[in-house]
C-alpha cells in the first residue's frame, strides 16, 4: 500500500484523526466541497471563473463518492479526518465521517491546497513563517471581489507569508509553477491596497511575526470558497475541516505546469 | 474600436463573412459550444476534465449572450461568421447568426483556439505548414479516449504541424506557455502510436507536406468537442462553423502561463 493509501486506512478507521499539514510529503493533498446537484453547474463554474482561491483537482459524478483522478478509490465521505457541515450557511457540525449524511445527489470537488507550494518553497530554503512558529497560516479577508456565478458570490480571502525582499522574486516564480494548487501570489506589499487593515489580526489563523526586510506576500486561500458558501445559504454543504485535508496519490511535482 | 471590436461590428452586420484565421493578429480567437442549460453541468465537467482538447475561456449564464470576459460584450448569437446547428447529433444547418434560435436555457462555452499558439511558434521562426500552402490544418481522430463526463465521451482529436527535428524541444517549450489554448503537444513521433494510420488522409482538413528531417506533432484539437456532441446526441447543440472564430479583446500573450 502507498503511503497516502495507509494514512487513508488509518483515517478511515478512526486511527488517524489529527491534522495532516506534513503527512505523506511530497504528495498532494485537497480540499474538499459537497453541494447538491442543483447547484454543482453553479459552483463548478464559480470555480473557473476563481481558478486562484478554487484550482479544481478532480469533480465526482453526482452520488459518486469515490475519487478516480486524484487518488485511486479514495472515499471521500470517510478519508478524511474532520468535515464541516453547513445548513442555511451556518456551521452546524463537525463530524469524522459523513458516511450518515450521503445522498444521491451530493457532488463532491476537490480543490488544490497550498501545502503543496509551501512545500516547493522549503525546498528552495524560502522560509515559511507560520511553519517555523507552528502555527496554522494567518489568513484575511481583502477587499477584492471574487468573479460571481449564479448564486456564488463574495470576497477573496487570502493567505499571507512574509518573505525576505531579496527572495520575493524567487517565491513569485517557484509557487508560479503549481497554478493547480493557488499559484502566484495576488498581492505583493502594502496590505492596505487590498483592504487588509491589520496583519496582527487574521480573520483565520494564526498571526505571525515580520521581520525587519520581510515583504508580506498573499496568495489566494482555499477558504474563500467555504466564505461564499456561507454567503449563499445554501440548504446543505459540507467541506474539510480546515487543516484536515485528502491525501492524494498524486505527486506535488506532477500537477506543476512547466 | 479596438479592431476586434470593428471586425465583431461587420460580422454582425453581415459585411464580414470569411473564415477569422490572420485577423486581429495578437488577439485571441475562441471556438464556440452551445448546450442546454440541463447539460451544462456535464459538458463543463467534461471540459475541466480534458482540458487539452476543451480550454475554457469563458462560460456564461444561462440564457446569456454577451461575453464579459474574452471580450466586452460580443454578442455569441450574431458576432461569429458562421455557426452549425446539430440536432440529435446530426448536423442539419449552416447559419450566419443564430439570433432566431436563441432560447433562454442556452449556455454558451467560448474555448481556447490553436490560432493563438500557432502565432506564438511564428514568431519563433517555427514554420506552420499548412499556413505555408494555404491550407486547412490536418486533423485526425485518435485511438486516446477523453475522459468522459455525464453524457459525453468519445476519442482525441488532434491537429498535426510536421516541425522540423531541431525545432521540436523549442515547439514543446513555447506551446506549453499557451495551456488555454490547446497548449503542449499530446504526441510527437509515430502516428501508430495514438491510432493515426495515413497522415496523408486527415479527417478533417487538408492534408499538409511532410519533408524529409521532420516530425510530425499533435496538439488536442477544439474539434473533439463537436465530435463528442455529435456522439452525444443531444437535441439540439450549436457551434462555431470550423475556421470561423470568436474574435476577443484579450490578447493571445496575456492567455500565458508563465
Amino acid at each position: 500500500m502507498t503511503q497516502p493509501a495507509e494514512i487513508r486506512a488509518k483515517i478511515r478507521t478512526g486511527a488517524f484523526k489529527r491534522p495532516t499539514a506534513g503527512e505523506a510529503s511530497g504528495f498532494v493533498q485537497a480540499n474538499l466541497v459537497i453541494v447538491r446537484e442543483k447547484h454543482a453547474f453553479d459552483f463548478l463554474l464559480f470555480c473557473q471563473r476563481n481558478p486562484k482561491p478554487c484550482p479544481v483537482l478532480e469533480v465526482l459524478e453526482p452520488g459518486q463518492p469515490l475519487t478516480r483522478t486524484i487518488a485511486s478509490g479514495a472515499d471521500i465521505r470517510t478519508d478524511i479526518p474532520r468535515y464541516r457541515v453547513y445548513r442555511e450557511g451556518i456551521l452546524t457540525e463537525t463530524m469524522d465521517s459523513i458516511s450518515s449524511l450521503w445522498e444521491d445527489d451530493f457532488v463532491a470537488f476537490l480543490l488544490g491546497c497550498s501545502f503543496s507550494f509551501e512545500e516547493a518553497l522549503l525546498k528552495n530554503d524560502i522560509p515559511i513563517r507560520h511553519i517555523e512558529e507552528r502555527k496554522n497560516v494567518p489568513m484575511f479577508k481583502t477587499s477584492i471581489p471574487v468573479v460571481p456565478a449564479g448564486i456564488f458570490s463574495g470576497r477573496l480571502v487570502v493567505t499571507m507569508r512574509p518573505i525576505p525582499e531579496a527572495l520575493v522574486v524567487r517565491a513569485v516564480q517557484i509557487t508560479s509553477r503549481y497554478a493547480m494548487v493557488h499559484g502566484a501570489p495576488v498581492h505583493i506589499g502594502s496590505p492596505e491596497s487590498i483592504g487588509i487593515q491589520d496583519l496582527s489580526r487574521p480573520e483565520y489563523g494564526d498571526a505571525v511575526t515580520i521581520k525587519k526586510g520581510e515583504v508580506p506576500v498573499f496568495w489566494a486561500c482555499g477558504v474563500t470558497p467555504q466564505a461564499v458558501l456561507e454567503e449563499a445559504k445554501l440548504d446543505l454543504a459540507i467541506t474539510h475541516a480546515p487543516g484536515y485535508m485528502l491525501i492524494g496519490d498524486v505527486k506535488n511535482e506532477a500537477l506543476a505546469i512547466l
